[in-house]
């Protein structure tokens, strides 16, 4: 394995630096300290800074030119900066990487575009906020989406992803443009109609006193992320805005289509609504689920831009989870094989799609 | 008190009867058994009412003509013929009282028009579903909503009004009608809202298959409550269709506003929005609240039909809790005093209110 991050290289542990010590910096922190790790923290809060240094979530307060991996945890208006202003250091490691925790990624990978940042965004959070809910456990079993493109430096993606593994995470590797459009569907979206339907109840309950008295469980359910911190939020709206916009417009008028079978008393069709909903809910995957069964995946690749990111989000599109990932040799040397390891259910499937694309991918199933 | 229902009447125990037995019917056949109480119960399928007896539901099968109140936990469709049903039992005593569980009011009580039954409404739920869900304490700091209008018999009111009350659940009265409205808002209008969002997510997720694994916790929460059985929600959206047509149709408006801040990157108005949800959901009541200290209200009341209807829902439609009440002389005979406790931070709106309508409400604090 030609991974840059040998632990060995130094002969101290294993460095990694953080910026931005909310929630999920302050969890990363303490997941990686919990395994070893040496963890430098900066954020533009002093007081954070103070309290993360107390609380064991960093080792060391200020940056960290000997990092091999920056986790950038801002807000997403300030990724950018912050990625530009790491990756400046003086006598930063040639092979360092640096990636972020953003709810939107496009915009952020195209505003770095530097071939060591890996875009990335772990799909976990908490009704705590602030350093004070950091968890260490906060990312196992969740998704942890990378966001590879085909100027991503190969290595620097399979650092960040084995760091991002190692805390639990299933890593799902997706284009930028991908990745956007699916959490807004899952994610933003469903955020501003909980906000609206909150808002819309708190109106009429200035009319009504006895309306808030009957939001029972289901009524709390939905409203439940609409009391998060709404500090984020607008400059996740803004940023994503495009996709945003494309799932509020599919939403409105799949109400209207609901509003209009209401409307016709069309018991039929609300069955048919409704069933469907139902089935799809509890057919919700609960969580990763470790597969029982592997098979390993060896692609010989050739050496030019964007391998290991066509290959990976191709997994990602296909909803493919990869176990494990292996650079057997440089693919920024002559060429080498990228071994994948993927549920034994999922291997066919991935195995076409990578041939449709011109691989040669040989699968050998694993004990 | 001159309520019928005297326990020593007959000398054994209390008698309550069951039409349906599944969650909700199931619940209180369980929390009334609990009690001391004596219950029958039937249901359309012999397979359930042989699994009550079996599980301790109900005490045995059947009808009984000599129960002082039967509950109707049947889907909302069947509830007024039920009712008839079971007010046309030979031999029924002329006290007997009959309520309802069911989610929409307005069309069920306009249908039965009987002065014995007390259209009702207990807001909880779980995610369970039928008797093997069935919950003792599933009432316990619920809001049970009873709709009495001028018709109602104010003893039935009472017998209803208490038996709900002894399951622990906070008892709200409020007009058939302004319960249809609002019920619209915080459960029949978010659970159409849960079922679209899934159902978008869902057909997304036939092209990209990556989509639910992103499906965090967020849209978890916003969903659950779609994976409910459907079987009963075509019925309670016909039943309710003008006021849940009102309300989709408030929260796509709201929602295009939304979509416009978005488009439109206001980024002060979209904070505006989501920190006004915010604000609104942290002052959600997490349930009921038991004041410490209490008022009694003592108001006489004229020999008229309605007066109990209009005072309770009075105290409803002001969201005040009423947790005790007693008719100390029969407002049937030349009129009576009607005693209502009240938490003491409310009595003097609902005074006030009370006078504004014509009453002489008199108040003396509890110890």
């Amino acid at each position: 394995m030609t991974s840059p991050s040998d632990p060995a290289r130094s002969g101290g542990p294993r460095r990694a630096a953080l910026v931005g010590l909310g929630l999920i910096g302050g969890s990363i922190g303490l997941a990686l300290r919990s395994r070893g790790w040496h963890v430098t923290g900066r954020d533009r809060d002093p007081a954070a800074v103070d309290a993360a240094v107390a609380a064991g979530v960093v080792d060391a307060a200020g940056e960290d030119a000997s990092a091999e991996v920056t986790f950038v945890a801002t807000p997403v208006g300030e990724v950018a900066g912050e990625v530009a202003r790491v990756l400046g250091q003086a006598g930063l490691a040639a092979d360092a990487a640096v990636t972020d925790v953003g709810g939107v990624k496009a915009p952020v990978v195209a505003a770095v575009g530097d071939p060591r940042f890996v875009g990335g965004h772990p799909m976990a959070g908490s009704e705590q906020v602030g350093l004070g809910g950091a968890d260490p456990g906060l990312f196992v079993g969740a998704t942890w989406v990378l966001t590879p493109t085909a100027a991503t430096d190969p290595s620097a993606y399979a650092l960040v992803r084995t760091v991002a593994a190692s805390l639990g995470a299933e890593v799902l590797s997706l284009s930028p443009e991908h990745h956007d459009a699916l959490v807004a569907l899952v994610s933003h979206v469903p955020h501003l109609a909980a906000a609206t339907l909150m808002n819309l109840a708190d109106r009429r309950a200035e009319e009504h006193a006895a309306l808030l008295r009957l939001a029972a469980g289901g009524f709390r359910d939905m409203t439940r992320v609409a009391a998060g911190s709404p500090g984020i939020w607008p400059d996740v709206c803004v940023e994503n805005a495009p996709a945003i916009v494309a799932g509020l417009d599919a939403l409105v008028s799949e109400l209207g289509r609901v509003r209009d079978q209401v409307a016709a008393h069309d018991r039929h069709g609300l069955l048919a609504t409704l069933r469907r909903a139902a089935d799809a809910r509890r057919a919700l995957p609960a969580g990763a689920v470790r597969p029982e069964r592997l098979v390993e995946l060896r692609v010989p690749v050739p050496d030019r831009p964007g391998v290991l990111a066509e290959i990976t989000t191709t997994a990602g599109d296909l909803g493919v989870n990869i176990s494990d990932l292996e650079i057997a040799h440089s693919a920024e040397a002559t060429g080498g094989v990228l071994v994948v390891v993927v549920d034994a259910e999922a291997a066919e499937r991935f195995a076409a799609a990578l041939t449709a694309r011109g691989y040669r991918p040989g699968a050998r199933p694993l004990a």
